[in-house]
């Protein structure tokens, strides 16, 4: 019979949300009490949602999340499920008012804990000693490391409890309380999804693992939240670096498993290694539990998913009954619909075709297409004579005509989110936003930016997986071919295309890839055997679009740098060319 | 005869720019030279500019920057200025390109840097220790903290170098360096303005050259970069407390003072201090120099003068040849054209009228008289029959007409910034960005904000004090009385006004400082003794208005806690009401 049988909680909290993902937290603790598991880990700051930023710094914040903890232990109790030792994630810190002086005192007042509740209290608790201030991260400037460490003894297992980043680094915690023992390391996390991660993530896992010879049970939440998609994708590994069990990315799941970790010995601790002795009711559920063991599905459908999800939470959580996008016919605007109708339903997304006098017949066709194969609602708004009256009265040509067009198609999907309410979803993907080839105020008017992470030779490898998903599930493709296939233009002046101006997509990408995500410089690119006058071009581009960027609709970050808070660059910069 | 001729450069740096920073470096090292100094020093990176952001993540800047210092201490040289002692502040760190990974890894490599450069080379560096990681500032993101303490012998007397944060935090580097005896803190400096600040600055360098009986000289940046404007107010103070010399805010200047610090002993050093010493030519020129001792002007006057560096910075080092703005005849955009006429001259400023149908004679007035008091080129621009056709063919009315109204306006002056290039200005105040009284999109597009934190019942202050100041030096008052008095309107519906829909401004201004800039909770603030509804309501705009915040224009910092990168928020947040 196994020693433990725990329960690993992926649920999608809402920032600030306390008594919802408290409900949360208690359904996931009815459902592991119901299937016999003597702990519940929930992630990483599940209680108050993540990240919580500068609410970190807000007294009255604290003292909510505060109180919320001996709460959930009570009302834990009150149904029932006081016997079930829950390991719950959030913020504390002081929560009396206090008054601000000058910018010069630190942000960080509060720690990110993990409480441990048992019998309607808090029985220990720990505080996440890493801080990650890098990337996305500013947890450096929002929290005060922990400096305990904690091992809980429970059925006669030494259980030892981190939080996330306390598992990336060498010579962190993991070492230390591994000296004491412990036969199973629990790791409460809060992971954002980026392409190829889960090949860091699992591998880190299972080698914490296998060199401690020690179970690891890895537990995350999921959902979108801004620009972040946490994707779940909890894990449990044991010490020869099998994986016990796997939950499915993308979703809410409860992770149920059997462990056989190694027992507790009397072994001296480490001093500042706390122990914490519980007491539960010995396991009797013999009964053999359904186990996920979940494997990871193709990378473009992963790519799919995080975008869905992300977009899809946006959308719930902050309540909107719809979206509203322009529909152009062309790839960009296609690929965001079709993501909206997985997310939200096609009956829940509004597009508008609105062609002016540039607009070629395909065009039009192939929004009316997509929409029909779709199933969306659908409308039609001409802007040519909403356009002419401005060009004539302020007698505008070139650059500045062109962005008119683009500012009243923005105006009118704008109306009609201020009508509806629905949110205006803006279709811009990484590429030109890289290089500022879009109208500020005008196609980059929107609340959320579904592919505002995913580059141009992307945006067509998803369209063209998601119609071959389709066609493998002998359902319609969503995207019209012709929306992929036909030279990619703005249709801004007669016969303009992309290329008129930029270079061709898939040259373009992989210098964005070196100059953006990789940081090297316009020397070492061109070292690299690329065109120094094309380079040169491109890196300006990108330098003088950073104003517009810093003014750019937030959207689900899925690659190791994105744009919003993982690059921060000035706008006022005067490099060396 | 005193025995150190000291020079403080407070130079105006572009980020990025390393030729024409180093200019003005060598320019302020020839007038230190001229002037007799035996020291001169610069400001906390000065030679690429601060904050540099994740430019410190870029191998290709890093190499750019570790080249630069030691062609500095060469061009001295070359230009017989070798003799004099240069410390300058640079990033410095690893500048080979390499490839990254997933965002699991830092993105501070480089160290925040002082070299002292002599004779054509680079004699000693320091890294600073102390790393900001609050308010506006990532330094733990983007440096490493150094770990040694420096002392520089230099004709008999001990100098030691810290940089900025260093000076701030009790029990860091200060007290070390001091139990070297050192006869004089040198401390290199970018610290940001902002309102009071030099209430904390002064007491602290004071407090500092006291308690160790030292001479503190401390030196800052001055300029505008993005949303932050440095002040330069550099200062000497001598270890009675006594202010030797201080130089003007918000300009360039070279501050030169003779001081006399205790001589250097043969005490030992602690372990970790290094000592390099200088051999230097003996000063031999006694002629008395000039030595600034300035007195800061009135709280308003500061704040005036930082908007105008603030805005002039920003259209400079951009290149822009001029700027653009809609004018209302409201308060907002009366003091943003002033400032804007300050800041760059008259004949670079733009104004457009756009009456509606709903502009009232009085307002049509106003921003004509404006427009002739300052000087600036004005004209006219009704959108009546722009909005008519939009209104008509959408079937609009409400708030989503309203909104067209504004994006029409907002849509003219970007048609003229993308016509003649010049900045587009956008005239929002802190108090309706916190509460989201502004149409996205429309009046509140542009890349500047110039009163983006000040709060309305500010800018009716400064609007008062600046035709005051006019008046005083018997010049033309440039803002309109009515502007001051009349009660504020966006003038989107027949007869609104701002308090249709808003608490009185003394009242909402009070509520936001304690809500926004105090980050008091909401029942903390009615515990104070202010109304429910109205807490409830302030509160309840502020948190669903963090979405269009995050697209809005930079704008200069000149309170402790502005919008941007000082309050970092969540947009999906769910707050307890």
């Amino acid at each position: 019979m196994p020693l433990l049988r725990l329960a690993l909680a992926q649920t999608d909290p809402v920032v600030g949300d306390l008594a919802g993902n408290t409900d949360q937290i208690v359904a996931a603790a009815a459902a592991a009490h119901a299937a016999g598991a003597d702990l519940l880990a929930t992630g990483e700051m599940a209680l108050s949602g993540y990240p919580i930023e500068d609410l970190a710094a807000q007294p009255s914040f604290l003292r909510a999340s505060h109180e919320a903890v001996p709460a959930l232990a009570r009302r834990l109790a009150e149904e029932g499920l006081g016997e079930l030792v829950v390991v719950v994630g959030h913020p504390e810190g002081p929560f009396e008012p206090r008054l601000l002086g000058t910018s010069n005192a630190p942000t960080a007042i509060a720690q990110n804990a993990a409480s441990v509740l048992h019998r309607g209290t808090v029985v220990a608790r720990y505080a996440k000693h890493h801080l990650p201030n890098y990337s996305v991260f500013d947890e450096y400037r929002v929290f005060i490391p922990g400096d305990e460490l904690l091992v809980l003894r429970l059925r006669g297992v030494d259980v030892a409890l981190i939080v996330c980043e306390d598992l990336w680094r060498d010579g962190g915690p993991v070492g230390r309380v591994l000296e004491a023992d412990a036969g199973l390391l629990l790791v409460i996390n809060a992971s954002p999804f980026e392409r190829d991660k889960d090949e860091v993530r699992l591998p880190l896992v299972t080698r914490r693992a296998t060199e401690t010879d020690t179970i690891v049970a890895y537990v995350n939440i999921v959902g979108g939240q801004d620009d972040l998609v946490f994707d779940g994708d909890s894990v449990v590994v044991d010490g020869s670096g099998r994986i016990l069990a796997r939950a499915p990315q993308f979703e809410e799941h409860l992770l149920v498993v059997d462990v056989d970790p190694a027992a507790a010995t009397e072994g001296r601790l480490p001093p500042d290694v706390r122990r914490v002795v519980i007491e539960t009711t010995a396991h009797v559920d013999p009964t053999p539990i359904e186990t996920a063991l979940v494997e990871l599905p193709d990378d473009r459908e992963q790519l799919w998913n995080a975008l869905v999800l992300g977009l899809r939470d946006y959308v719930r959580k902050n309540g909107f009954p719809g979206v509203v996008l322009g529909l152009s016919g062309g790839i960009d605007s296609s690929v965001c619909a079709a993501l909206a109708a997985d997310a939200i339903g096609a009956e829940n997304v509004h597009g508008i075709s609105m062609p002016s006098r540039y607009s070629s017949p395909g065009s039009k066709d192939d929004a009316a297409e997509l929409a029909k194969r779709i199933g969306l609602h659908y409308s039609v708004e001409p802007i040519a004579d909403l356009v002419l009256p401005i060009e004539e009265q302020l007698g505008l040509d070139g650059t500045a005509a062109e962005n008119v067009q683009a500012r009243i198609r923005g105006m009118i999907w704008m109306a009609a989110s201020n009508t509806h309410g629905w949110l205006a979803l803006t279709n811009g993907n990484k590429t030109e936003i890289s290089v500022g080839y879009s109208t500020i105020y005008g196609d980059a008017a929107g609340g959320f930016a579904p592919i505002k992470d995913v580059p141009k030779t992307l945006v067509w490898e998803l369209a063209r997986w998601r119609n071959a998903d389709a066609r493998s599930r002998g359902e319609t493709e969503p995207i019209p071919v012709a929306a992929i296939e036909k030279p990619p233009s703005a249709e801004l002046r007669p016969g303009q295309t992309d290329q008129d101006t930029l270079p061709p997509y898939p040259l373009l990408d992989a210098i964005l890839e070196l100059y953006v995500a990789q940081r090297l410089g316009r020397d070492d690119i061109v070292a690299q055997g690329f065109d120094a006058d094309t380079v040169d071009l491109v890196t300006t581009l990108v330098d003088r679009s950073e104003w517009k960027r810093r003014q750019g609709a937030i959207g689900p970050k899925i690659s190791a740098m994105s744009y919003g808070r993982d690059r921060r660059l000035p706008i006022t910069y005067r490099p060396r060319r």
